[in-house]
């Protein structure tokens, strides 16, 4: 019964890079830990840049300096 | 001071269906644990069905295949 | 697939209050939203009191000066 | 390496308050604990009004109520 | 910057286990989203079974009735 | 009405160090966003370093390795 929670900038993650992690994260623990994949959820959570912080900064703001 | 998180998929859940998880879920704190409502939070996430996943799969394409 | 997480202070939940909490919960994600109790989970979090502030202060000395 | 999630009321909270939550915030955790600001994030969250419950009511209906 | 909370029941998972889980999700992470290892935390709940509910019952509850 | 939840390594953070981890935070919340203190929560969890990874490892083999 697992329950993962994966929060990553709102950067236009894709719906197959979506299933990607899902998949992943899934397989992950049901090698690692032998869990039930029936009742493993996977929540991702897109964060826009602006409401990131590292550093004391937006990731918003630390793009922009470093033109990336 | 008890908080709660509900997550649910984001399926047109209607403001009076959050109402009823509001109350419903502070009434159960203050039934079972006299908790006092006044600082009692309740927070509902709705999460998009492509960002959920559950035994390997996107819900998104889970309801697809079962014609949901 | 609803996922509820209930954080309380740790003040010696009992585990029928805990069962409770959890098939209160349950019933009311099923009544309100028609969700599927196989895969409602409900993970309660117990805090230590020192660990939760409320007001500025600590909920272990807003107790003490309360006599609470 | 601290991480903090801060979840407020989505009030038209603006860039430069969100800038001043993170820098307060990873400042705090670089004096109390002197932690490593590199590897402090913080992820501001803003919720519907509809969405967040205290005592029993959406906040969006108490502020309605209120005149708020 | 990737956060991961991953929260599975405490059934004594062992530190190796726990290793894999971290080094497993964060390879996810950079493999799929190119993600800088540097900045991507995984942070491992382990919750007792009478404090997670699955279908109106602890998990605690479950497993003695099952056998399991 | 804001709810805080502050991740940190379980380092032998002491009660004054919490303290002033929930004023401070508190203290933010009212000059940044004119937040009622009376209904803003802060609350720490101290994560074993063993259950918290970044790049790939856990926080306690970090430790170890660097003689930290």
């Amino acid at each position: 019964m697992p329950y993962v929670n994966i929060k990553v900038t709102n950067d236009g993650v894709t719906p197959q890079q979506k299933q990607r992690l899902i998949e992943g994260t899934t397989k992950l623990l049901v090698e690692v830990l032998d869990k039930d994949p029936a009742t493993t959820f996977v929540v991702i959570d897109e964060v826009d840049t602006e409401n990131w912080g590292i550093g004391y900064d937006q990731v918003s703001e630390l793009r922009k300096n470093k033109g990336d």
